[in-house]
């Protein structure tokens, strides 16, 4: 038995993302833990747990049947293996899950490794809101219209949403399962893992035929988190499993980011509480995703900026004059001068000047701001120069 | 003349938020600088700026007349001179404007001292949406009750919800004008402002009888970041006056915060510029400002949690037998005990119990979820303990 088939017959013994076996694969290489435990040798109290699964394990068979349904199994020393999954093994466990998974299980036509070199992962709630998918959908075509593969769960809420949002733009995407790639979960989403697996990618660690249980779904949100070079959040209540996964991030030291919403949806509770502790960065839209994980200056962001107003290409001095002139009340120009510490005389021949352009206006009572001033007359830019 | 009465008088000869004037003031004191200028002496340019406001200055009238208005002149020395007023000296100018002011002119029953001690200001747009609206007087509301003032503008949208949130709190209310207390710009809110000038305060650094200009407002912004001990900013769009505000807000090491809304509101986009770039901290609530701006330790706030579920009370080896139950497709007890990894008999004695509370159910294809434990299937919680 080589050491691919003793992955994959070690990954069918375990559960995906027990330490123990990851950790003794680390150590003792996969073909040795193998032989050890079909040796019926207890070793950290595997033996006594996987006993029961030991009979019957075919790996060979399982590569084969696998490979007859279009499914390969990616491992460490494949040219497909994506490097970013290693840095698991020097993480923390949660919940008694962590380490690099033993290999993958993956459809579809795209080269993991290629896909994982530029992906961006986009989770949050089942139970989203418009809103949230809407923005997860904006987010995921413009980043993968970019090139980046769009990561996530194909969950029903904001994992469809950034899945579909990538399709549409088009670009490349990959669900990560928490069951068989072979199976579909949720069932509804049938089609849309079909089209993945004939377009992108799907992968998971368990192994084909198997079913989704919870601890299944805790240890697949690493892989989402280590897939990727960062996690944008989209709407995650305060117990969604989005921030299990933004937790992950967090411990691969990847980019951990969150879109706001309106403080009164409970959706976005959970992730204002990552913006708020520090723990992710607040991003509105693709191109903010795409200045923080792409290599350093390739995407950078020009700044919000809000359109040019009129105001804006006067003279230091013509914008001196009508900062002084009072906003609902006409006066007259020596009153602006004043104001303004300038001399009557160049006060007033500006004056002349900036009424030309509509930005005051004249009468009997004096000066008063014209049209082409008003609107911007009480929202001063924090950006001009000083 | 006293120093109070050179005070008066050099308000009303420069601009509020000279930094010339106030560098001098600070430098030379006021009555001296006064002396020099009623003498035509130039001093840094001062004197030709303001020569024609010279003539009929009467520092003694301007303060009797406002005392019959119920008007009073506060400046350093006085009890009630608010000490985080005298940081402004020590920051750097923002358009030519910054010092602290020489006095300010002060209408309202509440000492200015004491509302200035425990103080929050809230700022936005004037063109705020309901949203906003809402979420500013919640907040408004929340803080005052505590006995923190709030502090604001007066102006439309935000401003006007944050007075009103404190006054319907009930509780201390504070508008810092860019014209004389005595005025109402706008206009509509002089119901406002009278009912703050009998139950709160209104105050200004612009003499008595001035109007607004938009250079003035900028001077005003850094006097709503000064006498709080921290501002946030409730929608603010990329030009608003608000991030004029905020950005004084920083330069006096005052706590920043913002309020988060849905990206795709404009209104929001100054705010969330802020917080991305670390500036501001995000908050959702008054219990997050009264947590960032009392004193440490007095409104510590709750961590934000989602409410209990039934599986939450299980014990360890029920929940380990629960998370190994799949989702959706009924399966024998063998097969739940190799996923779980633990023996026969020990799941099949927890399945029965389990079944007792609802959490997972029996047929003759096997056991599947419950409806005790479906609600909570996927979503684990990332802060229960490991």
């Amino acid at each position: 038995m080589n050491d691919r088939e003793a992955r994959v017959a070690l990954n069918r013994l375990g559960e995906p993302g027990d330490v123990r076996m990851s950790g003794l694969v680390a150590e003792l290489g996969a073909e040795r833990v193998y032989t050890l435990l079909r040796d019926e040798r207890e070793i950290t109290g595997i033996y006594t747990d996987v006993a029961q699964r030991l009979r019957g394990l075919d790996p060979a068979a399982d590569l084969a049947q696998a490979d007859a349904r279009g499914i390969r199994f990616v491992c460490p020393g494949d040219e497909e293996w994506p490097s970013g999954l290693d840095a698991l093994s020097g993480c923390e466990p949660i919940y008694r899950r962590g380490g690099a998974p033993l290999g993958l299980w993956v459809r579809g036509p795209l080269s993991l490794r290629e896909a994982c070199a530029r992906a961006v992962s986009v989770v949050g709630s089942r139970s989203a809101t418009t809103y949230g998918v809407d923005v997860a959908s904006a987010i995921a075509a413009h980043v993968a219209g970019q090139g980046f593969c769009v990561v996530s769960g194909a969950a029903f809420g904001i994992d469809q949403a950034a899945h579909r949002g990538a399709i549409a733009a088009p670009g490349p995407t990959m669900a990560v399962l928490a069951c068989g790639v072979d199976r579909a979960y949720p069932a509804a989403h049938r089609p849309l893992l079909d089209y993945l697996a004939d377009n992108g990618l799907v992968v998971s660690e368990v192994p084909v035929g198997c079913a989704p249980t919870r601890l299944r779904f805790l240890s697949r949100n690493r892989l989402i988190a280590a897939l990727a070079q960062g996690t944008v959040v989209v709407e995650a209540a305060v117990r969604s499993g989005a921030l299990n996964t933004a937790s992950w991030t967090v411990r691969l030291s990847r980019v951990l980011m969150g879109v706001p919403g309106p403080v009164t949806s409970a959706p976005s509770e959970g992730v204002h509480e990552l913006i708020r502790s520090g723990g992710a960065t607040l991003v509105t839209r693709g191109e903010d995703v795409l200045e923080l994980v792409a290599p350093a200056g390739e995407h950078l962001t020009a700044p919000h900026r809000g359109p040019m107003r009129p105001r804006d290409r006067l003279s230091g001095l013509d914008q001196q004059v009508l900062d002084a002139v009072p906003l609902a009340q006409a006066v007259p120009a020596h009153s602006i001068a004043r104001t303004a510490g300038l001399g009557a005389r160049v006060v007033v021949s500006t004056l002349s000047r900036l009424r030309g352009g509509g930005f005051v206006e004249h009468d009997e009572a004096g000066w008063r701001l014209g049209p082409a001033a008003l609107d911007a007359s009480l929202t001063p830019s924090p950006r001009r120069p000083a």
